[in-house]
């Protein structure tokens, strides 16, 4: 699919709020792409259709749930839209979009939790999540800097400040988010 | 073995500061224990052992794990003293103090971790080891107040402030933590 169409697939399928971020996501992960040497065209790809499933129904990721081939499942059902529109919603865009590269749905099933194991392409839009330029939260002009000089701090420094927020708040943390903590902020291997 | 000989194996085992805090956890275990309904006397040795292992050397923690029965090893390995003497210290408890109580066993094994399954002397152990009379950290007075009234809110209340702390100071989470964290602070079942 080239990207004009990718874009119209995308954008029928969220607000016009929703959509703006993504532009905004695809423009910053293009730029990491560019900065870091991965490929523009991949990141491109991941950035649109990351948010891809995000406002499908709760009912509709528990029936991906049950009838997908998660491990988890029963542990993943525990969870809700916040963890299923990256790690379910991946396979919407597979499914509904015909993306096969596994580099791309990899990016986009990590880009809420990360994980200890990420590539350059899973970093770009894990990051560029974060601090695209509609992202407005103390810290992001830090978070943007820190981006564009060393991208595995900008991991950590995302999901430091991100598990404390969902601990202030007392939001549920899904266990990959702690893999991703302790292998990017405290480096452990 | 009588509580007095249980004392003195204990002492042999740490500094003066360290067996002051156990006392400071016995007494207000037995205190909740009498408060919740649960044995006096469990909550007695669990708290007089629960730091049996903590000044034992890395190497040692290491080589029980290794030898040992656990199901994640190379994962338990990763960490150190801080999660190896309450999981793996329990051992230590039960082999050479002769103590097989599995309850008592239990609350030594969760006193720093918590779990999502937590019985009545396992709160009652992790929640005194917070609050004993020589504990002194903004909150403690609320913590204090929380846990001779609702037990489970303690919990919570422990967890909540212990992770966020853990996360400010870029200290490894034990995954088992974070169990915890979703069970009593957020409340997923």
């Amino acid at each position: 699919m080239k990207r004009e169409a990718l874009m119209q697939a995308v954008q029928m399928r969220m607000s016009e709020k929703r959509f703006k971020h993504v532009l905004g996501v695809e423009e910053t992960a293009v730029a990491l792409a560019e900065r870091f040497g991965a490929s523009p065209e991949k990141a491109s790809i991941a950035a649109l259709t990351h948010d891809y499933a995000k406002e499908r129904s709760d009912e509709e990721f528990q029936l991906a749930i049950e009838q997908g081939s998660y491990s988890n499942k029963s542990e993943l059902l525990k969870y809700g839209n916040a963890i299923w529109h990256g790690v379910v919603g991946a396979d919407f865009v597979a499914h509904e979009l015909q993306i096969t590269d596994q580099e791309i749905l990899s990016a986009i099933r990590l880009h809420t939790t990360g994980g200890a194991e990420m590539s350059l392409l899973d970093k770009i839009i894990y990051v560029a999540d974060y601090i695209e330029p509609g992202r407005n939260f103390p810290g992001v002009e830090d978070a943007r800097v820190i981006a564009f000089s060393d991208l595995d701090q900008a991991v950590a420094f995302e999901t430091k400040h991100t598990l404390a927020h969902l601990i202030e708040s007392e939001t549920p943390v899904y266990p990959k988010t702690i893999e991703t903590y302790n292998r990017w902020v405290v480096g452990i291997e």
